[in-house]
């Protein structure tokens, strides 16, 4: 039987087995998707989505920001919500593996001119350094980071969980990841890669095989981050952040509370065939996209994993390979609209290392 | 509002952060765990249980031996089953990050006296060095691998997937993790630290501190392999080898086929408190325990994360959070069985590298 | 706190509570939805639908018919697939609560001159008395049924089950409804409503209060029977059949083999706002739409149930409470086709009682 | 083919087909479990549990009294939690299905000497004719009720339900039935048949054919109402209330959460061979057991339904078909407790009609 033929050959890596240098093996220096922050111009209503319909745990409030977390994460938050005049993207953090491999990465950050310098840190985490994606999405990295300690009433006799599972809504486990829009995929790709050490898992290409969405991770999730077009002239802007349930049950349950809710369930529940990963796309009250995701879908073990390339034709199986399509305004709605022409927020000071 | 403590300082790491060498970074040279070989003495028994139940896919047999795979999995196999006078573990393969990394692996290896030496590999991948844990269960790390082009008929429109989801049984993703006896923890699970860079994810101990029950993974797994106890004076004996589905409705999906088919539920449905996922154990015709699991529990992106110490007296939650607690056979049978005092068949010839 | 007002009198029903006479207690003579027949014009590829995906059981076959039934049903068969020119409706079969209420049915409705005759019976059931709906659907009512032991080899130790749980597809447990198109709904509601004992359980009106649709049953199901508008100048024509799982999962798993059969999913996964049960629809190879759902949705135990009524514009939440809204084929699609012009097979010789 | 035969013949009926007389029908009488009294000797941790972790919506307060309900029940409530002495059942509320119902059965009730006569009802009903069964639990049927119109802020878009889904705990959807202590089965089981015209839909016996347990309905239900053996001298016990779910991952999702409350977890998750239900049981804060199910099993249909019959030797499999099998304190628990001699609490006055 000689049915299965190798569809990848180990020769076509660069260098060929025995001659591979080792400068050329992959960057392990990210380590993970730590947290996000989101501007809301409607911060009681934001506040109330992940906390009352989500189940988040605030762990600490400041003037204009509130500090989130999921009931599995260890961290001081994964969420961070600042109120803002529009909605958006604020920053998106990424926890390195070591103090070095962040020394390492900065290095590389700064010599492309896209750093922005070092900050002294936020509540939760050390000092972090500041750059943006050539698309302007605001990123960080750092390492140090302060996790929980059960607040109190909530201890729980499960050893690896910070606290009790809240009894509030249909509570998510943890963040999952991000998707951006960006004009121009390439780049932003390429940076991710070249710069952060992530591997492309997916993407999808136009008839003359240009970038039309890209899915990417440094972990074993089918992607931490991924980019759509951009089809303004804004910069910046967000798709959409996902939290993470257990299973697709969860997922009809949330889409459930939502309309109960008033809210708008904008696509879903369906199972996505990039990722596989079962989902539904909620507004939260704030004009942010959310996802809620009911099971990891498949994960990536695979270290010489190649970049599944899917045909824009194929776009409506590679959206929703089950359920319906996605409607339009999936793939244009995000944040902040269209229509505002507000800046973000100006960056907070920072501090230079 | 100060509730939150940080429960880790990054100052205990060894060396303190500004000082941390680069030589002590983690060893990232093990990716994942490739593939279990079973030993079985109802050859057809357990195949009929892996394929008509499980919705493995069969890629390739040999005189003695069948290889197989779930229908996410893009290697040639992650089991082979092979006929043996008694159940049993034939050997457990992990697939290293690069070629350069299965150097520096062998090398490390090589110093311990624990290494048997390069295989000249087996259907579905290439060379393979060849160990012994110390606690005599066999082990093989590789690199070159093939991958599976898709049965004929069984192409699929799903991209990231090499073929079509089987309408057979309950079908498994994926295979997941391996568990072991063990009659001295710590030795095994210094060898796996130390030697192949995994890291402790969770231990149960007992009173004096010695470890009951480790559990390891070099992914963002809760574990890629475990220790529990042997009791007996066999070596290499395995506990269970596990598969992955998406939901708890497929655990109990599969409960009742395996009730259906007279086969031994032995323990859950349930949750387990260790690692988190929902589970249930049978065991496969040619006596293994067969270990199917709903969801992936939590899973540990922490570069930094600290192994979750559980004490021996809180064992019952430990072992499941929800859900009766193991029946007395969970702690004690093994495969091969205690009472048999066969051998494993003797090792396929070695080739030296 | 007076937040609770009555919602429904019972001094409004006919007569009053007091001077209700027995004749106008609800009529309890039909039991239940025992067997529907489907036409197609794919026997083969129907047959390997049902068998193959749902895993319906054949219990029996005749020269143009193969009768069918989930592993739960006690009776002969709940579906019998018959070849023909074109997909559509056989016929739809009620088994009466006993054989006085058999008489008394077929009394009330050969006075309304929509009586066909008795039958002498089929594979699987005694005589039947047939008749039409006043849109020509066929159907018929009996009594005598035959119930099936288990096939050799599929004993099962659960003793309320005819049989094993099968190893195959995603197996539906039984039917649950069928739901009809219509030209003058108020008609065929009436009638069921007034010769057959059912009770309407929901409805959607235009704006002039005349129905759109109207949902049925003589269980505690939220519906056996369904009627929506027929646009073209046919009669008698089928929207969809539906058959039961245990939960949404499964709905998810479905949907996942009829893609990757090549199968048209038209509509879900979702969730129903009548009746709302999970559910997805799926083509079979003959044409006829069939229904899965996941789970029961809420049920019905009020004796004095009031009607549920939505309006045409809330149609939306009615369809899909959570998922995206019916694509314009749900509203038209039917068999047969609406370009077919064949008339469905004459009806088999009867047999006066 | 002739592999099934008729394992009923319609002959067996007593009087035969033909010369069955009409008044051998069955009776239609009695509709549902209306709704369940518990007592509790912790008003406010029960409350607690039925509320913040089951989701019931309270709809009225008395002095002793709290009246909920499910968020899919239309009635006033379905659960009445009084405070007591001891926990243990106050009384079960059956719905006849029309006020000549009622009067028929209270006739029949009457001569049997068991009758306690009217009460002028309750909060959210109309007067109400109380009995005792043969083991001394109380019980009640009515006809007229209150219906609640949605709290005021709690106004949902889905028109088939009074009120919006809960965002808090694991919201049940309703009451589904209840679980009995009796010492003579065949008494208790008589009396619910013959009196009022409940099913046997299945049973265990012992050796000597004697009933073990039994579980009946009115509804398509598999049981609205069982019994099981009683150790002790007490008359009147109770062994559960079960309220429902939609799928398994529900009956996780609760489980989960009354770990995290320290709520004894006595039994499951599983999946009963009897009823065919995904199940957990949980002790509630005043001592009485509480299940939860996550899908209703098998409904039965069939109007002729032929009890099934479980030997006592097949005790665990009808108890847990997938899951352990039930602890012993799962046949000996129930409330008031074993030691408690206190009485329950006087009945209220009567008014007779």
């Amino acid at each position: 039987m000689n049915m299965f033929q190798p569809i990848f050959d180990v020769r076509d890596l660069r260098g060929g087995i025995s001659s591979l240098p080792i400068a050329n093996e992959p960057i392990f220096d990210v380590a993970h998707l730590a947290h996000v922050e989101l501007l809301t111009p409607d911060l009681e209503g934001t506040l109330c989505f992940f906390k009352d319909l989500l189940g988040l745990e605030e762990t600490e409030r400041s003037a204009r920001s509130v500090y989130l977390r999921g009931y599995e994460e260890q961290y001081h938050h994964s969420l961070k919500v600042t109120a803002a005049a529009s909605a958006g993207l604020g920053h998106i953090a990424w926890r390195t593996r070591s103090p070095q491999a962040l020394q390492r990465r900065v290095a590389a950050i700064e010599e492309t001119g896209l750093g922005r310098g070092w900050s002294k840190g936020d509540a939760g985490h050390g000092r972090a350094y500041q750059f943006e994606t050539p698309e302007g999405h605001r990123m960080e990295l750092f390492w140090e980071v302060d996790y929980v300690t059960p607040p109190a009433g909530k201890e729980t006799l499960l050893r690896n969980r910070p606290q009790k599972r809240p009894a509030i809504g249909v509570p998510v486990r943890r963040i999952d990841h991000v998707n951006l829009f960006a004009a121009k995929r390439e780049g932003i790709r390429d940076f991710l890669v070249d710069l952060l050490g992530f591997r492309e898992r997916e993407r999808v290409v136009e008839e003359d095989g240009s970038i039309l969405a890209s899915f990417l991770s440094v972990t074993n999730l089918s992607h931490d981050i991924a980019m759509v077009p951009e089809g303004t002239k804004m910069r910046g802007r967000l798709h959409h952040v996902c939290f993470h349930y257990t299973s697709v049950q969860h997922v009809f349950d949330i889409a459930e509370l939502a309309r109960e809710a008033d809210l708008k369930v904008e696509f879903g529940p369906g199972r996505h065939g990039i990722g596989g990963a079962t989902f539904v796309y909620i507004l939260e009250p704030g004009g942010n996209r959310i996802e809620l995701m009911g099971d990891p879908g498949y994960m990536i073990f695979d270290p010489a994993w190649r970049t599944v390339v899917w045909q824009a034709s194929e776009f409506p199986n590679a959206a929703a390979w089950t359920g319906a399509p996605p409607p339009d305004s999936f793939l244009t709605y995000g944040t902040p609209l269209a229509e505002e022409r507000e800046a973000v927020p100006a960056a907070e000071p920072l501090v230079q290392a």
